[in-house]
């Protein structure tokens, strides 16, 4: 990493106060209009709370291609994109597949970081095999299906976001 | 994933308590008979301690092609297959290469799970290059290859299982 | 792994107190000599108080074909080789893409350990991306860019190399 500490110009809210954000709900039965979707607003809410400006919400099956592309669309209007839903080890579980497949790069250390904080409330966020990653200049962070779950993986990572997208857009003076 | 926290009717015991396990144990010298297997005894007995009914043990050399051809014909009579050794970094610890490439998809949080929790007993958990992984509607896991090592690793993460072996089968109302 | 705790002729130090080592400073500033070095020789010098023979020590630009480069030269003439530098998130951190592609086999859990013991000091520990590797009987090793970082995150896994030196190079029986 460039610089173990970001020094105060990075931390400048110029970018960050306003950094577009996007929100993917990944839900067959949402996407069918079978079930209300909770998460996205909740999520969207969360990140209105730390200054994102939240500029767009969707929804998609679980399909990968629909996912994928969705994605693709979403990383031209936002810095950072955030989906919900699809992370499982269940059949049809693959958003993290999806994400893979559209990032120039992984992050593993934010998704260790969510589960660990998350086996801290139930031994099940073993299971989550959401990934975060880079496209461009913008971030791509997986969160799992439900509300609550969602919220707090999100909040377990949140502090790293506003430096993570400053470095992902090149503002750092490469060592 | 799909839910954070499984409800009641998923945990049932009807499915549960009666899972299939197969026990592979991947050692050069104990498939030459040059060794007792004391491995694959002592995790059969600790998946038994938890109602797995273990229907197959088999030994088989520290060789690629032979363990993925053993981890294919185990996926079909067991929901959860257990393996044994060959997970280290020494040159002929192939099978977290040999599970990968007959996984679906790689589960992890698993296996971060089982090294965080052998880091507390000693550092060299670290070294395990175990992954645990879905294949169909089975789980893979691997374990290393001394038996209070391999029962520990497993511990670390048996709370788990049956759960994980409900999501993977699709019993999930995907959101 | 073949056993999980070394046994005392694993540990003797007659190849480990000289275990040859080599530090890859990875830079494009320090490449072009508009910056002077702090990294490499910091490292170098941890690894010298813990009897590390440093053989070599080099500077490369942040070019993902000419560390490839440096890093299979490298492995030649030294069992651990260490870099510092280009492990972010940023466009031009490229050295686990680098690291990956010259390794035979990557150890999650060594990169796992020092973002897990970065994490007590910064946050920021968990954007790293360094990777560890087998590549033939040599480890290679990334460490962060900047001098403190790149010290504490050798040190988090220091005690777990000379073991990891002696299986890479096939000392073990194999159970």
């Amino acid at each position: 990493m460039s610089s173990s500490t970001p020094d105060a110009s990075l931390l400048d809210t110029t970018n960050l106060a306003g950094a577009t954000a996007a929100v993917l709900t990944v839900s067959d039965s949402c996407s069918r209009g079978e079930k209300v979707d909770l998460s996205g607003p909740a999520v969207a809410e969360a990140l209105g709370r730390r200054n994102f400006q939240v500029v767009v919400r969707s929804v998609v099956a679980d399909e990968r291609a629909a996912i994928q592309e969705k994605l693709i669309e979403l990383c031209r209007s936002a810095r950072l994109v955030v989906t919900t839903g699809g992370t499982g080890i269940a059949p049809r579980d693959v958003t993290p597949e999806a994400t893979s497949a559209v990032c120039d790069r992984l992050v593993a250390g934010i998704a260790e970081q969510m589960r660990f904080q998350g086996m801290r409330k139930t031994l099940f966020a073993a299971l989550s095999r959401a990934v975060c990653g880079v496209r461009g200049t913008s971030l791509i962070l997986n969160l799992p299906g439900n509300p609550a779950g969602a919220v707090e993986s999100l909040e377990a990572v949140m502090d790293l976001l506003p430096h993570a997208l400053e470095l992902v857009a090149g503002k750092t003076a490469h060592e």
